[in-house]
């Protein structure tokens, strides 16, 4: 088919008279229209191919969020923000932000200073992981600042969306001290794969991918006058630490991990047994003026 | 941000390794990928609005097959469609083709050469369609053809989709007489919205669109040895006859309508009162091979 007869008809769609249009949508709608026009065309997709297509997507709705992070919208997302920071000029040395990923849920528990993300019999090898929340110097405390953690248990499943498991399981809102200081206790999260077989995973495996994520664990990091922080860190030593299918993991987001078994530091946190300790600061850019905020609009679970 | 950021990282997406990949699926969706992600750069898309239009899609995914028709994609279907069989040297001289739409429900009541497609309490003034279906020389009758039909109510609302309506009211499969004949009695259908402040009126609101669609019948024509029709004929006069938010009306699919009150052919249809009448012959392009069927793969409700 020649491109004048696709052009003819985006011409029709497009000059199609109505109520008033929102002009930046409308153009951005028409570009991936147009797009897709020429997609068709040129993969010269059979209407059964483009239903078949449509369905699959309509009927998988609801790992939209996955397929996003997946495909590397999310990851694009990133990276354009970091281009806006270091273009606005915002110091450069802080901590990289990553994906928040789907799975957040708003209205975890609060509490100052340590908080337990779960039960004495969650699974997994204990972990203690702390630090303190800088300003952008890395050596100014920002005290009353909010560490939003959240982690999957040894299954790969999220509280909320897993329903077995208690409210707000390995969720948890934990209040820096006067220093600046958060620490909690948890297990180690091991990594887990996309849900097999469904929407995010059949893409995948048909660009012949896979859907695994490297073990890890989520934050969100506020703090009055400071541009709020999106990231993870990953767990050093799994095997798709650089392998994510969500392209996440960043040099900066991989701290050591120490096995502590000194009576002294397991009196300190009340354990009896040998323990994974994780040593993880946050420095967050001050607030600025005429940079893209990094507070995002998307839909979030509230529990 | 620059381009090379941007090839950089579906370098890496495209290149991450896995399973054996679909190359016809990997190619279109990497296509697909690269230019989202340059329209995200080049409209300077911010993540709440990427999360904000995917949030909305995903909790609009009942409405796809109408987002679909309302953005032209089945439009151009059909008219690829029309390309392939002339490139195919098919006769041009048959009904024409146009959009199924999403409404279609497979199970209807058969009955030979005449239905009804509704009770006598059908809002409406009554319609007597009928006519023959022939081979594509225009001439030669097909018997035992299938002509299925499907319209909406006076309210603009499909049976089955409308749980208020009987079940298969105004849908009915009608297998022609030795003539080829078919004859149906109904009421006048009368145009209709996309459903208001749904996902597609609000997209086509966005767009400076409306979301009206012409009164219209949608027909399957199927025959032994005969290359399926999917098409609708229009109700002359209807406003938006030309201004169809699906762009599905076409030359070859707006019938005279006659207002009936001749006593004989009241007698005929055992009717009291005038009626208006449709006459509407369809032909069928016969059976080919190398090139593509018009039986189309989609997702279909069957009641």
């Amino acid at each position: 088919m020649s491109k004048q007869l696709i052009d003819e008809l985006l011409q029709k769609i497009e000059s199609t008279e109505g109520p008033v249009a929102d002009e930046r949508v409308k153009a951005i709608i028409n570009r991936i229209v147009k797009d897709l026009f020429y997609t068709i065309e040129e993969f010269d997709i059979t209407p059964s191919e483009f239903w078949t297509a449509l369905n699959f997507l309509g009927a998988g709705a609801q790992e939209f969020g996955l397929i996003a992070a997946g495909l590397g919208f999310e990851r694009l997302l990133d990276v354009r923000m970091d281009e806006a920071e270091v273009q606005a000029g915002l110091n450069p040395n802080v901590t990289p932000r990553t994906i928040e990923g789907p799975l957040y849920v708003a209205g975890a528990p609060e509490s100052l200073g340590f908080a337990r993300l779960c039960n004495d019999d969650e699974v997994g090898d204990p972990l203690i992981m702390e630090g303190q929340v800088f300003a952008e110097d890395g050596v100014t405390p920002l005290s009353n600042a909010l560490v939003e953690v959240w982690h999957a248990n040894h299954l790969g499943n999220y509280s909320y969306f897993d329903p077995s498991q208690e409210a707000f399981n390995l969720r948890r809102s934990i209040r820096t001290d006067e220093n600046g200081r958060y620490c909690f206790q948890s297990v180690v999260p091991v990594g887990y794969s996309v849900p097999p077989n469904g929407t995010t995973d059949t893409i995948l495996k048909k660009v012949g991918r896979h859907g695994n994520r490297p073990a890890h664990i989520h934050f969100f990091v506020t703090a009055d006058g400071h541009r709020k922080l999106t990231t993870q860190i990953n767990i050093d030593g799994d095997p798709y630490l650089w392998d994510d299918f969500a392209f996440a993991t960043r040099e900066g987001l991989v701290p050591a991990l120490s096995k502590v078994s000194d009576p002294a530091e397991l009196a300190r946190f009340k354990l009896k047994n040998e323990f994974t300790h994780i040593v993880f600061n946050f420095s967050l850019h001050a607030e600025k003026e005429n940079v893209l905020g990094t507070e995002v609009t998307r839909a979030r679970a509230t529990a």
